[in-house]
């Protein structure tokens, strides 16, 4: 076929060479965010007198066509005609003639992509920032639920301090709060409307951005041309909070897995969000909080991806930019659905008290309970520490805890400890005594889900 | 050695156990934040009546005199006191006794050392911040002297449109306004303090955290102690943050480079950005600019190293995120240093206009005049296109350019055209007439400065 | 619909959980490789008596008909039998009854999985390594044509020294045997069969995993049934070895994108291997090669994802491990397609020995000539270094280059300097001279292609 | 002071500047390689009669001392001279005079960087075998040690069938095994000689390179000169291979923590390889695992950044490189360390082998077992999966084990369990009856072990 842009050209690629360039079998996931970029560019050529008004309400009319099309899944594409842009602008003169070639009067593909990108990526990160605040939902209802769960809490995945169970469920509450935060801030920078910017040196024409800008919802235009064509930054800016989103998921799922082992057994999935296993019958597997554990490598990836692809690039746009969608559309399908399908298995999860009270009732985990006893008592801590390791080890000798040593034993190391300690040693007193601001304290905790339910929309 | 907590321990580690375990090859770097934090911490302390006055003055005499000797450079450290906050605390019970010990109550390495990295960052992010902006006014001062320099506009690295050079200087003014903006962003994030976490559940002492965090300037608190501890979120937003930062001066190092060859010779960068060649005489090497694009590799290292420390892990402190110093550190100093160096580069840096005017007067980037004023005359633009894809062909190959092709040669291909386009044709009428708002013609460069300087502080 | 595995679960996932967690989408891919090892499998259970001949000879029956309608593109997935598995298997039972579920005897999907892995890959890395020796003999072509084009050798970007333009060329031809190589090292740990190692202790059935083997052409079955199910090795050094080539391939796309610039102008792609611009009718972009450079991102990316998702993963199988795929898909096509298409690109462009003739000649170049001439008439190198320079900058001054430097003026900086270095000076000569083994000297550029052609199969 | 390479320059740098692009601050961790390299030079030098035997001899005496110095650590490098290989130079001139200028004769300093990476890697990654293998022995030990202990075999970290504890030591060993046969395979490309390269093109000098080949132990010299100086694809593959090592020790080192939680309890480490809490005394926390884990982070980071650094450069050498080396050597350090560390943690753990014993007692891990027993009676194993399934049940209702359930409640769900069942169930038979090739019965895993020794040298 003859291309839009052939006429230096003396030979055309072969078939094979085309489609590696190809861009339209994934771009046209732009297709609304394309038409919807073309309505507002046309509107504006009209207003601006740049397009007479037969030609605008022409176009405009072939457009809505193409719209009602898109949305019912009927347009066909073509690698033939490269990408989203030549495929739409094809199909429109099909459709009205050759007064749909004036569509890219004052435009370029350049300031075309970019934008459709722009509207694309606006629309999803908001959808992004209604699931984090879903999910936020449902942490905080299931906090409000077990702030008087005592559990172990870890350093190390060792046992080090007893816990209210919904304090250790905030805090994914407040790094979903700051992953909310930086998709919120931006948004500035996804909205910045980069049309008008013509291939890179503005435009002959007398186009009127700001009214493009106001047609499409956008509070600002690029100040630019050069940038505005071959700024990618609010692409690897999505793909960074994105990359965080997902540590912060990994961290959890990697505690939702272990917490499923039959060794923790802290919690019990609902069969909805498990899965067993062709061969094994007992299985039953948490494959929800793996699978989003591992599609934290899938998103790293597509960030470490769009960074190499821009790394020494000179401006302005260079064809190494069409590298920057797949990873994206991608990123916002992992991070949508995974935020979901957490949302659902945190929502739907038993957590099984019994065992935590079990738990943080036959561990050393209120060791430091007995230091800081001591320590109140008038021991410097560090001799403190140095008694209560010993008594630790005595009991692990015995095959005991701290609560069953003989009130005999522990005199031995220090004549300091009275009989009083077999109630700072209870768990319940040593989470309630941590009521320092942000502490794990029954109050503390109640306190930080009030002001958690503030940051809520 | 005796290790401060090893009471339950039977045997001691080797010492090159000790050793691959010890940060205080690295986290010495923390030292007058470490003092800092302390100093902070004692005084609430003591505020809140936790130690008596006697104790805190005592303490912060020893901590001033620890101040001076660090600023001047004569602590010294040892792998056998592990990190910063052992070997300080050895040094200061050295220094003023027993009662040197009691500085650590209420308070775990788990949240010191996360303060401390908090003390650090925040004062790096805003020096990084105030490189940036002496870097803009740099280019700000260049854009002005260039505004009427023409230059050739590039995509795909070829010859597209003439803008004027201050166009292309300002498109990195406004990647770098909004590094800007991410890192200022960021310092809401970082002015976080997690003092008083303890190791994770907060602490039974009564401190008061809003006391510490006024006397160490910060705005907030942490509002949960387990997310306080293992937060480092932060720190991947700055390598994010400084990695988007880098991908933009590799991609102007690209074009310092392209610039200052034999073929380009755009620009000659000063001697002092420039090195020589130990065997070719002739050689001068656009060093520094090379190195800086270079460097953009480490720092997406950094970013990916720190975001694979965070996969997976549990709550709450793990010994692995011990490794978020040191490619923070590289980074801090790598940013600090390119922006720097950049600044240097460009300052200094003569811009051969001569050759700019000629290489704008040697091509076809004036092709799209040619194709536009037939499209104002009423031929569809893809038509234009078309005879000026003809009239290019028929020049290369005559061996010249548009400008001297004759007219009757240009009416073969359309009558439409009439001997004022050399005037159209002309470079600088081209650069002129894009004067949509943020294109290339001179008064939206003029407009555009006044914006950008609108933006500095 | 009933899971295949339910039995212990009283609920079923709803839709949407279930597409998020099937494969089918991708892993389709491998349908061909799947059936291929349950030929394999079902005739190794047939041949060690666990399956009676009737139901052997059922089964390859059914699985003949779906291997055609394979083929054919006939066979649909659905999402509700998550995988390729279990949809292959759902359809053996649809076509030859229930017979069809013995297929699975002594087998799971954990060992399934991974021989369908390495059966594809195994294939792929062949295919990689053919293209890459077709690539290697165009290169060899090229290099032989152009062993007498004299063209400026790049250090820093700079003009270093002369060079024969095969010399430049088969140093890509070295880079991409090392690439064959390592692919060919590779399959070494690829060419290992999985199966029969069960969920991932074995089985209790006799099975003949040799047997399997060697039916399936390969050299050697996993030691250890743990690690054959969990082991993702193979995929990640394929991964490493791709981004490795992409890097290669990024250095050559750059420096076909530098020599088509009209300031180098060292060659002129095809234009079957170049696109147009749809506004600026001159342009003429050479589209694949920045493609291809901006494609290394993705290779690269691939990289960090499954390495991401290997990191901190205990054994065995964990659902982490359905990441491994896409990337992997991604990375073969992207490969293949890059070296083809490059292969093109190399062999249909036109060098322009003339501009290459003339760049050498206007050009400091040759001051290393100069140099060592004054070193080998006694001069130490350092003195001869700084005489050169001093001369380099004479000429500099006066617009001119070393060739057109008057004796008298060499002589001012040293009497050493007679009429006979306009000979050394020569370009050529510069070459000509540099015959130490492996250097640029044509004698020496013919000896290394003949070594060249021994490593072509 | 004055630059070696200064004469065409009429400024010099500004100290800050120097130090920015200075790499002496880590190159001179190759002071011995880059010695190493100069002795066969001038050798090399001396038998081809380019340089006179005093001069020879003077240099090499000067090296000598110079050696002498460098291992007695009494070297001082300064930033003014850039490099190891100018301070080098430096100190040989100041020792034995101007004769020592000629050492660089036919050589630069880009050949010369190249080849010290060459000797210094090859170096190290022999080192790295070594060490792979130290640790492949303590495994084997260790294995051989726990055949027949019987610990719980997991898939989604969900007990899945009883094993060998051997077998799963023995699973990390073959991942080991692959990366010393990786990095084996490496040294081919790590042992090739790029001196004589000269800057790029080779030299006039008639030096002899398969002289200095041998002299510095090298099997084969690059074959391009051009090739010789820019290639560091050895360093990626060498930052590859340690990526997939560190992944492997990540994931042993993810188990190493699970397996010393309170929950799981499967091994002790020994004090020598665990660390305490400053503030919790009851905590032995797996440090050096999670430090390792954690490790991986800065590996792969390192790989990145080298990839980066690759991308899009154009041939031949570029300042970009220079950024190949603190990876390499942080990578190196990190590999030899986290090698060491780890087998000494293995060596000296305790396997707690009566918790493992009571681990697969209840669980239900033998669940196979009766899906197997059905099957073999010759139910569909569809069918038997869900009649066990269903039996798993309801022995997870009354809160039994397979081996609890009276045989009246199995038979209530199949006629076809008999007595014999409770035999079939014992763990031990379980794991006894996988005696697949490969597969974890005890005679297997000793037929493996046997093969792995003849692995080891």
């Amino acid at each position: 076929m003859t291309k839009l842009w052939g006429g230096r050209f003396q030979k055309s690629a072969e078939a094979w060479v085309d489609e590696f360039g190809a861009s339209i079998g994934f771009d046209q996931q732009l297709v609304l965010e394309d038409l919807e970029g073309s309505v507002a560019h046309v509107t504006m050529l009209g207003a601006t007198g740049i397009l007479p008004a037969e030609d605008v309400e022409a176009i405009l009319g072939g457009l809505a066509q193409l719209q009602e099309k898109a949305v019912a899944g009927e347009l066909e594409f073509t690698v033939a005609n490269e990408d989203i842009h030549l495929n739409l602008e094809k199909m429109l003169i099909d459709c009205i003639g050759p007064v749909g070639g004036k569509l890219h009067t004052g435009r370029s593909r350049n300031d075309q992509v970019a934008t459709d990108m722009h509207i694309f990526l606006k629309k999803r990160v908001k959808e992004a920032i209604d699931c984090i605040e879903t999910f936020q939902k449902t942490l905080l209802e299931k906090a409000e639920e077990h702030v008087e769960t005592i559990a172990p809490g870890y350093t190390h995945l060792q046992r080090a301090q007893p816990i209210s169970f919904a304090h250790h469920l905030m805090a994914y509450f407040w790094m979903l709060e700051r992953d909310k935060q930086r998709f919120t801030e931006s948004i500035k920078r996804i909205d910045i409307l980069p049309l008008g910017a013509g291939a890179m040196a503005g435009t002959t024409f007398p186009i009127d951005r700001l009214k493009s800008a106001e047609l499409l919802g956008f509070s600002e235009v690029y100040a630019n041309s050069m940038d505005a064509v071959s700024d990618r930054d609010f692409i690897v800016e999505f793909l960074s909070n994105s990359s965080l989103l997902m540590a912060h998921l990994s961290r959890f799922a990697e505690e939702i897995i272990l917490w499923s082992t039959d060794e923790f057994k802290f919690i019990e999935l609902d069969d909805a969000f498990s899965t067993g296993s062709s061969i094994m019958p007992q299985k039953k597997n948490p494959d929800m909080a793996e699978l989003i554990r591992g599609k934290t490598g899938r998103v790293y990836g597509n960030l470490m991806g769009l960074l190499t692809v821009l790394k020494g690039t000179p401006l302005t746009y260079n064809k190494d930019m069409q590298e920057d969608k797949e990873g994206m559309f991608d990123t916002v399908h992992t991070i949508l659905g995974s935020l979901k399908i957490f949302e659902g298995m945190v929502r739907t999860m038993t957590v099984n008290t019994e065992r935590l009270h079990k738990a943080v009732h036959s561990d050393f985990s209120n060791a430091t309970e007995l230091a800081d006893y001591l320590a109140t008592k008038g021991m410097p801590f560090r001799e403190a520490h140095e008694v209560t390791g010993k008594l630790v080890f005595t009991c692990i000798q015995k095959g005991i805890y701290l609560l069953d040593l003989p009130i005999e034993d522990m005199k031995k190391e220090s004549e300091l400890i009275e009989a009083d300690i077999y109630d700072v040693l209870a768990p319940e007193a040593a989470v309630r005594r941590r009521h320092s601001l942000g502490g794990t304290g029954f109050d503390q905790v109640n306190i930080q889900i009030a002001k958690a339910k503030a940051c809520l929309s």
